[in-house]
């Protein structure tokens, strides 16, 4: 597939500009582009640049208020829920971990439960933002029903990832983000544009046979939980993702399992929605709240170097600690560049056009 | 193979009168009874009576103290820090999620890590404490060492558990209980009773290579993580297992990873251990910290109804909502009574007569 490798910066500016030109400030730009390339510096693609058409086109749907009143309508000294006023996600979400990490330095611990909202980027750029506190963070999102659960054929909720953040003190941060699905979607939309099949335990067909069409969910097929299949466990990926709506938009009056807004704005909106647009849920725990932070990340520290060190398996050289290969793709992106495929290339020139920015 | 069946109420008596004479007080011989004995109500099995003499072989050996001085060491409004000074995990967690009850009330969310305890049961009984209280219930706990992180033949993690309970109004609650592997490590103990194969994707050998041998623990074999292998998402498993880990034994103070604490008594605890005893995480979030309880639970019950019409697959009756089989198991088990195997109700004999209790 051909390829153009752009410069962070270059790209930067592109999505800067094109979040001004839709009307959102300043500040609110510069926040979302941070947000989204913090996918493509990480190689999650599917979340980066890659996805900016599709936020304009929710803008020009009305869809997403480029200027939203993001309010709270709800709190307690540990909690607070947001309405997102349709805002972006991109903004969203960083302004409601704010509320979560501000909470934690009051008392301990703050959880945000947001509704109202839109796509947020990845779940790990929002959870990565309690680092620099000495705080875990917790970040899930719901997302448009694309996955059966267990015994169904029905697409009933989204992929719903999960990120968690943990700090050590010498070693990288422990950094989870991961889909409740077998794979993510975005998996699943590389194979398609390489023509090639899926693994089995992926998807099902509309039936809830095993399947290896890469584009089975064009014909009425689904994704499937994490575990794949009930034998392996997907009762438990199913329950993960319900988890993950539940917190998220139940909590929150967002809507909720197979309601859940979808994100191409061509797709009309589900009927009888029982809440307001896509649900997030934030958590913020302060380390000292819990033992000496210090301490805490010298055994981080000592719990990562010892998991490194655990005995590969045959053909494999070392263990992983979550977070490794989205850090070493950042190191390599910041360094090298980020490569864009010349579909998205092409895509992205005609958002400019449209609203009057120059590639 | 043999099996006889109890009332739930004999078993209570003779769990009881052990506990005493291990020497809990009245009260903790009455907490441990009920939290062991749910774990048979419910049909968890293995985490039942089938227990009891491995936790009087661990008092025996001094590891556990039927007489423990249970302390918060370290809290905030929202947190606390508890040392359960090797006490049964049976007593400490129901005190120390009391806590994240009372926390909750009084700021809307509590968190409580623990260390220095011991196996807690199942994770499920402990999450549902708090759905009288109109609370979301969270509980997870480490486990010693079975399961190999994804590329690994080590065993570093245990099963780790995480049950989230949440309350419905008309509809039972959902309750979501489950080993962050692929099969519980319960369920290949059942397969080795019955001699049978192990499905493909739930253990693999010392080298790494997968393995349907029901018995590959005996021989430096592992469990695998939820998602079976790296194509399938072992790496979320491996993510989630972890997740458990620090959050119960490195917040804690308590032993993680390989350094976990062992089960049998008669297994030598490891050498450098990081911290002491098994740990564990509670979680209590009360739902009008977000918006009105009668809202959000009218809410859980449109979501539990449209979850349960979600059309099945071909050969399937109907999708489930997670805590569906287990609350079935239990109407069935306190009216018809509880199955109890040979080989188990031959031990409980043997601990009967070892502390001076007749079966």
């Amino acid at each position: 597939m051909a390829e153009q490798i752009f410069s962070y910066q270059q790209l930067y500016q592109f999505t800067q500009k094109i979040f001004l030109a839709i009307g959102c400030s300043e500040r609110d730009a510069l926040t979302a582009t941070k947000v989204l390339l913090s996918a493509d510096a990480r190689g999650i693609d599917s979340h980066g640049v890659a996805r900016l058409s599709g936020y304009v086109r929710l803008w020009e749907a009305k869809r997403i208020h480029s200027n939203p009143n993001i309010k709270i309508i709800h709190e307690t000294l540990s909690t607070a829920t947001i309405d997102g006023d349709a805002g972006l996600g991109l903004v969203v979400a960083p302004y409601a971990m704010q509320i979560a990490i501000n909470k934690a330095k009051n008392v301990g611990t703050g959880w945000v439960s947001v509704g109202n909202s839109n796509h947020f980027g990845i779940a790990g750029y929002h959870a990565m933002m309690t680092l620099e506190h000495d705080m875990i963070g917790i970040a899930m999102t719901n997302a448009s029903a694309l996955v059966a659960p267990t015994f169904s054929v029905e697409k009933m909720l989204g992929t719903n990832p999960i990120a968690v953040a943990i700090p050590a003190l010498q070693q990288p941060p422990f950094i989870a983000d991961f889909a409740t699905t077998t794979a993510a979607n975005g998996k699943l939309e590389i194979l398609q544009r390489k023509n090639a099949d899926a693994p089995l335990g992926w998807v099902q067909d509309e039936n809830g046979n095993a399947s290896i069409d890469a584009n089975i969910l064009k014909k009425r097929g689904s994704l499937l939980p994490l575990g794949s299949d009930r034998e392996h466990g997907s009762h438990k990926g199913y329950a993960l993702g319900s988890i993950v709506d539940i917190f998220s938009a139940v909590l929150s009056g967002g809507s909720y399992g197979p309601w859940a807004p979808p994100f191409p704005a061509y797709i009309p909106m589900p009927e009888n929605m029982p809440g307001k647009g896509l649900g997030h849920f934030f958590g913020a725990m302060r380390i000292d709240a819990f033992r000496p932070a210090q301490e805490f990340k010298q055994h981080m520290d000592n719990w990562i170097e010892r998991f490194r060190k655990a005995k590969p398996a045959k053909g494999f050289d070392k263990v992983l600690i979550p977070g490794d290969p989205e850090r070493e793709m950042e190191e390599k992106r910041m360094k090298n560049g980020i490569p864009i495929i010349q579909s998205v290339i092409d895509d992205l020139k005609l958002t400019g056009e449209k609203v009057g920015v120059k590639w």
